[in-house]
Parts: C-alpha cells; sequence; structure tokens
C-alpha cells in the first residue's frame, strides 16, 4: 500500500525515471504517513502511436516533444 | 476528462488506429458533451502469448488470427 | 478481446452509457474486424474530488459541470 | 500526458489528497519537463476488504490502521 | 512484485473474496517462485451497470446472475 | 466477467506463463462459479527498470533476481 502507476511517453533516460520515482516515493510517504518499502510505483512507457489527444495519435501532433 | 484505455492484441496497422481512435473520440464527445481535447486515448498493443482466454494463452489458441 | 476501460466523471445517466458502450462497440468492431460478443467495456465512475488536473481535485475547479 | 493512477485505502481526507495531488503533480512537472495542465491524476479509494497481501484481506489483517 | 487486479460484478461475500485471493496468491508463489509477502491483490466490484458486453450494459443482459 | 490484469517483472517463460493462467482461471471458476470461458487474463511484462519499491528502480535493487 499504496500503488501508483504512471503512464507516459516512452523515452526517458533511466536517471530522470530514478528520480521521479525517489520523489513520488517521499510525497507518497509524508502526505500518507506510510512506510517507504510500502510504496509500489511502475511505469508504463506508452510509444506516442498509440497515446491519442483529441483523436490524433501524438506520433502526429507532437512527433518533435517528449 | 475522461480517459480510456484499450488493450488489444498486437499487430494492428497505424492507420487501423488512428482510425479508431478518431471515431471513438467522436462517439465520446457526442455522448458525454465534452470537449475533443479534454479525451485521452491509450492503445495498450498485448502479445498473444500474454493473453489468456479460458485458461489458455490466445498465442495457442487464435495462433491465426488477429 | 479487445477490452475498453472508460474512466470519467461519475454522474451520467444509465441510458447515456448504454448508447456509449454500444456506440464504442460498433466503432471496435468495424475497424478491428472483431466479433461484437468479443468487446467487453468497463465503465468507471470517478468522483471529483479523486480526479485532479494540473494539481486540482476537479470538485474545486469543476465543480458544477459535468 | 502524463496519466498518474493511485490506488490506495480509503479513508483520506480531502485536504490530505488535495496536497498529495498537488506535490506530485509538481514532482512530475519538474522531472518530467511538461506542462502542469497536462498531469492527470485519478485516486481510486480501494476498501481493505478488497485489498490482499500475502493472501490476506488488509481488512483482516490492518484493520485499525490508514 | 507481482501485483494483481480483479475486476469482477458486484455481489460477492467476503469468504468467498477471503478464498479467492488466498488461492490465487498460493498459484503466483508456486509458479513464480516468491514470496507470499510480495504478492499484492486488488479487487474491483464493478457493478453489472458499468459492465459491457458486445455492446450491452450487463445489467440488462445478465440480470439474475452473479 | 472476470478480467484480471498481472504485472510481474519481464523475463519468465512462456510454459511459466500457460501454468499461471492456467491455475488462477481454475482458482477463479471455483469461487466464483463462473464459466471458464468468461475468464480473461492479461500478463503485463514490466522491466525492472520501470518497477520501483521503496523510492529505488529494481533494475538497482534486484538486479540478479526474477
Amino acid at each position: 500500500m499504496p500503488f501508483v502507476k504512471i503512464e507516459m511517453w516512452e523515452g526517458r533516460k533511466p536517471e530522470v525515471k530514478q528520480r521521479l520515482v525517489k520523489e513520488i516515493t517521499k510525497v507518497i510517504v509524508d502526505n500518507l504517513k506510510c512506510q517507504e518499502e510500502a510504496v509500489t510505483i511502475i511505469i508504463s512507457d506508452i510509444p506516442k502511436y498509440n497515446w491519442s489527444i483529441g483523436g490524433k495519435l501524438a506520433s502526429d501532433s507532437f512527433n518533435s516533444k517528449i
């Protein structure tokens, strides 16, 4: 407890992910007063061609950005 | 708002996915009266060897079909 | 196959949901060429106080709308 | 982009949730360099009788705690 | 590790859920050779009016059954 | 009905997955008294570099184990 899933565009570097999960875990521990070891986070790297906003795939609309 | 996740067997062509998300977005906008830009859809391509129906992996049972 | 999950603010009427799932199912059958009976959709009614956009709960920011 | 889902035991106060989503959003914006408005978070309040750790429902094992 | 989510129609008794999570946990431990305490299962009770098969809400099609 | 999602570290062999889904399906059929064909299971293979426990990626903490 608790369980967090982050769905985001693929392409982030390992060190960005490391910092991200570390800081989110800290925020959760501070606010929910749970143990650090109890916090699980899964990152789901979604290709832009599988992510649609407003009916358009992000591979078409946001091609140059992460 | 709203957020849609579609889990389906991998192997669909980009143009099929494009049409799929475009038409689902339209149905959602028409029925929920929300803004087009507010509709997010994520497609999750699941390999058949990770999809089980009735206790059998689809890679065994449905090998030739998508 | 396929499996669809729709997360949206709670408060929609049953007849809106009925039309929504009927039309999304049709779009999926037409585009993915699968059988109608194979399409499962789950609607997840999320209270606005559990839905955050830009760091603010929708119960604060979007109180009057669905 | 990105989309976050937090599953946790039910029973948190609104002000705890407000702070939680605000701080997680900030962490995401800082690390992923995305726009604040692009960050969506859904909290899923799970009753302890629907949450199992090690084969035991948390309603039996952790009854007094949140 | 691992994390399991079961979405099913609401209405199951607590003792059914207890047996279900206990036996699934055992199957996972036996097959994946992981520790019992590492297995988390969340049950999601879905109302039939939010579950559609073949474009029809289960509240209409399967009203008398669980 | 019902729908099960298993998120676990990637790297399991096909025959382990086959046995896993077969046995989980049996447990569900026995306990929920539903038809075998109605049980869908999706396995989600998560790389350890996307799975965090206690704020640390499992690729750092559990590198040698599955």
